[in-house]
């Protein structure tokens, strides 16, 4: 009962909080433009950004601010939403000819395919670099400049050499893993540095303390992992590691979890989404 | 002899600090890495980064936080140094073959020749998030959070739809510009766009109120102009409108100079600078 209530809780957040982003990604980066749109550039980044979408990396920030404090105003929102600027930007660089060349993308041409290369290199471009001004612009507007700069240097360590695309250069450029560690090293890089974030942007918009950001980033990380062998999972890859890997999965959504710990029944929707990917993989 | 005194101390000020400028992308982003390097993603990077240049944008921004605050401190340098790291991820995605699929760059293989497309989008890639990792690290080490929030804004500004990234996508999408005013909005959001956000960088994290802010970047948008007309009239490119860049380029170097009137003696780097530039189309 407490499960079905807790799922029933999820949904209707999420369904609730979806709306609210998407809304926010299409008031931020309205169609049309003053200036004829060069180069089908704006037109390009509605067409993937606004594509129906889980906004999972959002609304898992968006959960962890409130963990930290409650409710996200309008600014810690902006920020939560950055995260799938960035998001989307390396779905649209992943699909490009020269990287995993893909032609679709959840059942439409991919970006380049509608467009063309060089629009698809420029829109990626564009998407993350919005992302950073987005955290800036409403970090200065609500008056918290430190906390969203921690934002901001989240984001940039999650999605960048350190992290993201360092995964994405070490898939491409060396051999498919052959043990379950080297597997989760790039899992943790291409993947989990991404959720990582997404918790830490929440959590320093928020105002989070040192402690309470470790708390949030671990769970994220773990998360993020788990995400990836759910995802896995789902699409048969990596089926030598099958048994191993929902094993591995079951044991870092357990410590997600204790991560939580410190923050009591606060971080009751954070558990819920841990459950709900537990329940995914559980479900025929 | 007044200019020639001023161009002497360009000169010596400019090795200085382009030498220092050198020293810190390379401490930064050390050769070498504890993981393999996976894809030559960072050897990659320090094949461009590296490679010989005027660095002409962060000397801009570190002489506008002289401008401002007489010095620049350790923190202050480190977000100059990052506009270098747009402008080389702007080169590195310029050159693909998607885009403008030049071979060489200053003489060598470009990015993607001497590696790959896909390391080559990487490379940019990461180079773009850096800039705003060392921006917010050097801003919250520093204790200046609002002064380098702001610099990552106006980073994010210059870089992206609104600048850099929209004239490269009206370059690549439109027609060859047939007047005058075409062709300038080109430069200005291709090339002025990042200069003036490297102005206005150097003034942000040099405390800068409004006023000192607007002037130079006015400062930065019409010298960059300049400096792209000057760079055509070099290549012989937009060979058409040669008799009128010339005349524009002094009038966007004389409305450069005027916008440091506040500063007084204070601007005289960037002044000389300015009168660099005009030196430089004089010379036979």
């Amino acid at each position: 009962m407490k499960t079905d209530g807790a799922s029933a809780d999820l949904a209707t957040w999420t369904a609730r909080w979806r709306a609210e982003i998407d809304a926010l990604l299409d008031r931020r980066l309205p169609g049309g433009d003053s200036d004829g749109d060069p180069g089908r550039l704006r037109e390009s980044i509605r067409y993937s950004l606004l594509a129906p979408g889980k906004r999972l990396r959002p609304l898992l920030a968006l959960a962890a601010a409130e963990t930290v404090a409650g409710a996200a105003d309008e600014p810690m929102r902006v920020a939560c939403a950055s995260v799938e600027l960035v998001h989307c930007y390396s779905l649209i660089h992943d699909d490009l000819p020269a990287m995993d060349d893909d032609d679709f993308r959840r059942g439409r041409p991919s970006n380049h395919k509608a467009f063309s290369e060089a629009t698809a290199i420029l829109a990626g471009d564009a998407l993350l670099t919005l992302a950073f001004e987005w955290i800036a612009e409403a970090g200065l507007r609500a008056g918290r400049p430190a906390d969203f700069l921690r934002a901001s240097l989240a984001l940039a360590q999650g999605a960048g050499m350190g992290g993201m695309v360092r995964g994405q250069a070490r898939d491409l450029g060396e051999a498919v893993p052959t043990t379950l560690g080297d597997l989760e090293r790039l899992h943790d890089e291409k993947t989990a540095a991404l959720f990582r974030a997404a918790l830490e942007i929440g959590a320093a918009v928020a105002g989070a303390d040192e402690a309470q950001r470790a708390a949030l980033a671990r769970f994220g990380q773990r998360y993020g992992v788990a995400f990836q062998h759910a995802d896995d999972l789902d699409d048969a890859d990596h089926v030598s590691f099958a048994g191993a890997a929902r094993d591995r999965l079951h044991q870092h959504i357990a410590d997600a979890v204790t991560a939580l710990a410190p923050f009591g029944a606060r971080a009751d929707r954070l558990r819920a989404f841990a459950q709900a990917l537990l329940q995914k993989v559980a479900a025929p």
